[in-house]
């Protein structure tokens, strides 16, 4: 075996992903060495516990509770140990410690992302997190590396496993939400505290990290407009797949040009309706996709495993060994730019397409009413279907009806405020949904 | 705007690519500048003639025929003539100049790539090649860098947009491959020549390509088995469909572990079986697609379009910024590992599924006789279904039958020395198509 120097890895965190990435790091020792030209030796394993539970069977020797003392004179520091503190501060201390750092946390990157970049910048080390966007899907080398030379216009993700299994399941069973998330809890693929991933908190922190590369501006996590899959029911889902949709919670991040050709971004989160022969429509159960339409590149899609130890595993592993090659060649860091500092636009701003579905009074000149007020509202209708749901026998008038309005692009806030008008017209009985239709 | 330092670009070729290339470097000037934290200055463009038709409206005065000294004194090199000379030589003088290097030469990479390789590793130069594989989609580093740590089992690739097309559209229109490639000809879709495309050299080429990156071994081109599509007609195509096939021109890189744990690998391209199922099978049009399944990741799968002048472009680009990164950063190449050297088995070693269709005598005894013979082979029958093809009305005797049998796994030297004493036997009357059935 070739004489390889020796680097030091630091590992903080021994849970799902941790524990597969000290089991591949000891297993695989000589072929990593080989592709990264350097020894990765395994200086330790920060955790909580020394006695917790592990998903493999690591030795004993490495485990510790001092990850401080871990840190000092390694060249590599992995955080896997997830949530913002003590992760930020050991990732801080990582990097005045001169080690470059590997990462799959999302939070940490969603909300402490700049002051951990400019930490590394000062002392010119990197931060390589593969792992935190979308599982082992490799999207952050294209969007930072390969597409540098292009302008990406628009991403539209799946990246989040949880709420993809529910709502693909809840579209291929007709159950309803709450049903669904009861098995996806007995079955592991939700949390027992399901909130970050129905309510697209973990979704919110993925598109900001995937918009402040896409478009080499820093967006924080409060820019993200945000909207979980919790009022998403069957018959929603239903009414979507005879329209031709199926419901997806998107990560939508989108470069809009004024008529002035200034420049703005809008970066979103919410159950969005998408044509089922749209690429995206057919990422079934926990897997993820990532959509992106770049201006010369055309339309590309990256598709993978959104979670699992093993997986995630997988794309630290890659940042690892980049990480070492990089440390091997004695470069300084290649970082990204964030120079463009494009201005996140609110929800109100976004201009897309929408679906109403509202329940009326089944009288003459209702539709009418309600197209006027669409009209009023600076909303093109593009597609009506009417269905009467609970009509007078013997009159067919005085019952309820739906409607199905498909829009053409309209203005976010124009289209609330005519929503508020409608619900206030005293001829809509009840605003049954608004959904956004995305992908052209 | 920022005070850059100026990287010397040069230029070779004004193709398809090469215009849009320049294009869009003189277009998006500024903001390259800070993606790239360097400006990026178009030195010239060298071409053969002064006076050939471009894609883009430039400047003349950028123009030169001597590729020579344009080269000197520039940083990085883009190279985009295609073929292996005289680019081979540009490239190596551009190396021994000490610039970077941007190609999109699949045939040079895929017959010269180690003598390029080892060039600018001797001088610490770096070469670029991501529109190389797979045009727009970004896949090279995925495959260097994103699975670096993981361990890369099988790749299943439609690398060819022209053989993609043709196959598609005899798939949807039921046409036979002469009428679609004359169609795709006229449309631009396939060259005058379309030899390099419907022989399956330019998939080849990718193929090794990409199998060097994934297994970290060098792949010369003549290890690459290579069969091409013009030999697939209507009726293969429909007899696919019929078995809940599609046809499609794959590009199968793939590890091969001996029972002794000894490694190989085995490259190959040729129209394969694919389940319509298959994420493959969506791929439509003269796109691209590359199935990639790692030992940890699971399965990835990468979109785009293949080819295209702006789409390669985006690529190039990409390629350019990364080059301009790493010279801004002074560091030195960060380089690929091609240490694992395994070596690569011949088509007799490959074990794959086959569906073998025979035109047979429909007389008493024909199948047990054919299943015999493929026993006696080692081939395990999976599936079988005879149907009778001009039998004689009153004896339903005397007449054909068709044979389609699907086989288990079995290993291609058996398979093929089966297929030729079927033929030999005396109750097969026509071997009619012999095609593998990849995913999984």
């Amino acid at each position: 075996m070739t004489d390889y120097r020796t680097l030091r890895v630091a590992l903080l965190g021994a849970g799902a992903v941790g524990s597969q990435v000290a089991d591949l790091l000891l297993k695989h020792g000589d072929e990593l060495a080989d592709r990264a030209g350097a020894k990765l030796e395994l200086a330790g394993i920060a955790v909580r516990n020394l006695d917790g539970k592990r998903d493999a069977d690591l030795p004993r020797e490495l485990f510790t509770t001092d990850a401080e003392t871990l840190i000092v004179g390694s060249d590599i520091v992995i955080e896997l140990m997830g949530g913002i503190e003590p992760a930020r501060t050991q990732v801080l201390h990582a990097i005045a410690s001169g080690a470059d750092v590997v990462t799959a946390n999302k939070a940490l990157l969603a909300t402490h992302g700049s002051e951990v970049f400019e930490a590394a910048d000062q002392v010119g080390a990197e931060v390589y997190y593969e792992a935190a966007a979308a599982g082992a899907i490799p999207i952050i080398r294209p969007l930072r590396d390969s597409l540098a030379g292009d302008r990406v216009v628009r991403i539209m993700g799946i990246v989040n496993g949880t709420t993809n299994y529910i709502l693909d399941r809840m579209d291929t069973e007709g159950a309803d939400f709450a049903d669904v998330l009861a098995q996806a809890q007995a079955l592991g693929y939700a949390e027992a505290d399901p909130t970050a991933d129905v309510e697209g908190y973990d979704a919110a922190q993925k598109a900001a990290i995937l918009a402040s590369l896409a478009f080499h501006t820093t967006v924080p996590l409060d820019a993200v407009h945000r909207e979980g899959i919790t009022s998403v029911d069957a018959a929603m889902i239903e009414s979507a797949r005879h329209a031709g949709y199926v419901i997806k919670l998107l990560a939508v991040c989108e470069r809009l040009t004024a008529d002035d050709g200034s420049e703005s971004i809008s970066v979103r989160v919410y159950p969005a309706l998408v044509e089922r022969t749209h690429p995206l429509a057919s990422v079934h159960g926990a897997n993820n996709a990532v959509f992106v339409q770049a201006e010369a590149a055309g339309d590309l899609m990256f598709y993978g495993a959104g979670a699992g130890g093993v997986q995630t595993a997988s794309a630290v592993l890659g940042d690892v060994v980049s990480a070492a090659r990089r440390h091997i060649a004695g470069g300084v860091g290649v970082g990204e730019s964030t120079r463009a500092n494009l201005p996140a636009v609110p929800i109100g701003h976004v201009i897309t397409r929408y679906q109403i579905t509202l329940e009326v009074d089944d009288q003459p000149g209702v539709l009418a009413t309600v197209a006027g007020i669409l009209s009023e509202g600076r909303v093109s209708i593009a597609t009506v279907e009417q269905t009467v749901i609970e009509a007078d026998e013997n009159t067919q008038t005085g019952g309820s009806a739906r409607l199905v309005i498909g829009t053409h692009k309209a203005r976010e806030q124009d289209l609330s405020e005519t929503v508020e008008r409608l619900a206030a017209s005293g001829v809509v009985e009840r605003v049954v949904s608004v959904l956004r239709v995305e992908g052209n």
